[in-house]
């Protein structure tokens, strides 16, 4: 049996996940790879109206190698949330525009995010980012176009009543006071956009909650919300995939944090130290490495027992949520 | 009486708009700003979770002064295909979040456009560029949360069948294959990213139809389209309003053409002459200037008579394709 990957770096309060469902959740995540990278790669087949460099530029983008943690929540939201006496392969075809719709956004993101403009990194999992690769314009216009795309790909592919809410919930997510608005605010203070920063290290855990969850918790939310409304998902299941994920998007920042400190470019795919570089704000360097995966592995805790309610088909997420706190991946 | 404003230029080959009408649709246009600009700026009246800088950059990239053709368009679209026993005020109330989101969605990709990556303008609308009056990245993020914003609208504006057709509708337009591919091809050229370029004058004038149907035609069909949606447009409506768009598409883009190539930079309020320094094709260095002119007034008359089976209410969309191809403003 391999070691536990929570106490073989850190004694956690939080409970520990035995290895073989650390070793299953790999497994699973494989499995959510296995299903959407050939669905992802459909939609991304263009025709002859699509400059060939664009459709070139998108699919390096969407379709380099990644976790797939969006589609994996979209999906096992919709396996969670779906009809028990429907067979799970069902409720991942229903979820899947949203899961693809997602990813495309995602993948905007990182790579406006990667522009010089921006953060100006020339690495992405591992291989060049999209404007090395190609140029910045033909970057930006890349951003430009998985945004409509995204939405094209809820409004056609789902009923119409579940296509106008998905089409909301990721539209808010992806916008000014969301993804968008916590871009923003995580370049304010380097650009020199706030007057005040803030001073305490409370106060500065307060900030860098608020910006991560519009920055990265939003779409961790409606990748949930998309795939627990692709089979129809009710009030009470909703709110519990919401507990679950603004718990989750705190504890992935804080692990994402602690690996940008403590990994190897090599290990990461992507220039790592860089937050440090440049002075921003982070979980491990406000709080202390220590603190910081105690939070993380107690916030994961607190999302696993949001999804309990939803039962035995919610186990996934539980999984993801322990899983995630303890990669060194 | 005022001189008619096509014949007052040259003689043309379609029907000349009697100089009243001409006064007419300047008021008619100056009605819809009336109408929609408090709605867009209540629109764009964002709360906390908005950094208040992405905020203004918004503000100021979405309320500049304009035309506000796109909305207009939507709008008497609208009144052309709505109920005739309803107010004409009904239908553009059912409208007015179809007018607000093309309006976001245009306004997004003139900021993008400008960047220092793409077309590298100082000057918009009279005023320094988004990127210029902020800077690059808040321009780019101003971008990215227009075009969320313009499915949010619809999506929560809207019944829901009517949302999801006019999330689709418009993020094809917004897309790939459309806005975006249009500004690819349109650089296509001058950063070398196609090995063979049109030879002919013909090929030439293929070549711009193919760009302009899809970087600016295309939004111009989504905007007719979406007012008509707004009001349960049938399919036989929405095929007189896409014969419409496609002719006033290329009518407006030889139109833009030919000011660029003899206005100033004062009356049009942004750099001009940009595309002949750039050794960019237009349609009057391929085709000629007075040759470019008679197509212009041909396609405005052919997008009359599309929405002649319309009646009485498709008159201003009519009148507005004759005084845009007479436009010296």
């Amino acid at each position: 049996m391999a070691s536990c990957p929570v106490t073989s770096r850190e004694p956690a309060s939080a409970t520990c996940l035995p290895a073989d469902q650390g070793g299953s959740i790999a497994a699973a995540l494989e499995s959510v790879r296995d299903f959407i990278e050939p669905r992802l790669a459909a939609t991304l087949a263009f025709d002859d109206e699509t400059p060939p460099r664009l459709a070139e530029a998108i699919r390096y983008a969407v379709l380099a190698p990644g976790k797939r943690l969006r589609p994996a929540l979209a999906l096992w939201a919709a396996q969670a949330c779906g009809a028990p006496h429907r067979d799970p392969a069902d409720h991942w075809e229903a979820a899947t525009p949203a899961a693809i719709a997602v990813e495309c956004i995602h993948a905007y993101s990182l790579v406006h995010d990667d522009l010089p403009a921006m953060d100006d990194d020339d690495l992405r999992r591992g291989r060049p980012t999209c404007h090395r690769a190609f140029d910045e314009a033909t970057a930006i216009l890349c951003g430009d176009a998985l945004q409509p795309l995204a939405f094209e790909i809820l409004a056609a592919g789902m009923p119409a009543a579940v296509a106008a809410r998905s089409c909301l919930t990721l539209a808010r997510a992806a916008g000014a006071a969301a993804l968008v608005g916590g871009q923003v605010d995580d370049l304010a203070a380097e650009r020199g956009w706030i007057t005040t920063t803030p001073a305490t290290a409370a106060e500065q855990v307060a900030w860098m909650d608020r910006i991560n969850r519009r920055k990265t918790g939003a779409l961790f939310l409606a990748s949930l919300h998309l795939g627990g409304l692709a089979v129809e998902a009710d009030a009470a299941q909703l709110e519990a995939l919401a507990r679950f994920g603004r718990a989750f998007g705190v504890a992935f920042q804080i692990a994402d944090d602690l690996l940008d400190a403590e990994g190897t470019e090599a290990a990461m795919g992507k220039r790592v130290g860089k937050d440090a570089q440049r002075g921003k704000l982070t979980y491990p360097t406000v709080a202390g490495m220590a603190a910081a995966r105690d939070r993380a592995h107690n916030l994961a805790a607190e999302a696993a027992a949001a999804v309990a309610p939803l039962g035995e088909p919610a186990a996934r997420l539980a999984a993801l949520a322990h899983w995630i706190v303890a990669r060194d991946h």
